[in-house]
């Protein structure tokens, strides 16, 4: 594992939460927002862009800015590793729905999927609660979608993408890696 | 089905793609950003909010910028409804490789999970393969998990959270209705 000690140290103690919890500061920072609303309240349900993108949760990653797209442009999907299979049934809605016909597939340096493997995680939740059957067995039904190379992951996930029979045939499917270091994208499917 | 009838006609059509696949303009698009990136290279991978959030994939959603969240603060773990079930494995990495404690699930106003029902999109995949085993199939495999009553869902992911013995006990949630007339959040939950 290659998480760094006190990143690890704050995982296991597991309990320390934020001294204010930050959903109190929402409306504030919300009300900057709608006060430059402007016009997007007339924006189309269909993304005007027929563009879907997959990507991960990290919070370096902010996908609108770093590919130029605004609001009512595209579809994002984001999950724990931006994993191709896990968004399956959100891409054949944004297809078969709204529309989109278009998919790109992002997966980004230093990405946290990098650094444990399934046993790993598994290790942490159980021994976080020793003796506990039900978390055992759940933990263990989990599919943890772990995976041990960047540029190879974006692959799969791209020729995943173009072989399932439930995604449109001739869909452009492409996979690309973000640098959180330079905010830099690169093609690599 | 609540779809106007020009947004079900580019559904069934299904054929038709952008003359000029969008991929083309993505390193121009984020050259831009690269440009401007400034220290955001030093990001820590642990989100400085020790914040994750659920929400839909809506084009017309942009968390970051309707929270005034910053690249580092949260997770953001985006599907189709902002259904907080398949986003279970990715708040579990976030909590206890990553840190995070707190969670905030929103939903918003016109989504498109509201438009139909699971037969509706099992109806227009399998019409669109006619006699086709395999297609028919995996559809009825998947569960789309279709809601009906926005507020209500937001509240059933809201218990659901609480109540799932894989997240941390304590672990503040809430839920949201995001207003895509206005850009307006409103607390439900």
């Amino acid at each position: 594992m290659k998480f760094s000690s006190s990143c690890l140290d704050t995982d296991t103690k597991g309990d320390e939460m934020a001294s204010q919890p930050q959903h109190t500061t929402f409306l504030e920072r919300n009300a900057q927002y709608v006060a430059s609303f402007g016009d997007k309240g007339s924006l189309a349900l269909p993304p005007a862009r027929k563009l879907a993108i997959v990507t991960c949760m990290d919070a370096r990653l902010d996908p609108e800015a770093h590919l130029g797209l605004k609001e009512g442009d595209a579809h994002i999907i984001r999950n724990a590793g931006g994993v191709a299979k896990e968004a399956l049934r959100s891409l054949i809605l944004s297809q078969r729905l709204l529309g989109t016909r278009e998919i790109a597939v992002f997966h980004h340096t230093d990405c946290g999927m990098l650094t444990f493997t399934a046993p790993d995680v598994q290790a942490i939740i159980k021994d976080a609660a020793p003796g506990n059957a039900e978390i055992a067995a759940r933990v263990e039904a989990i599919d943890w979608l772990d995976f041990k190379d960047l540029e190879k992951a974006v692959k799969d996930d791209v020729a995943y993408l173009k072989s399932e029979p439930l995604i449109l045939e001739g869909t452009p499917v492409t996979g690309w890696v973000y640098d959180v270091g330079t905010g830099k994208i690169t093609q690599v499917a």
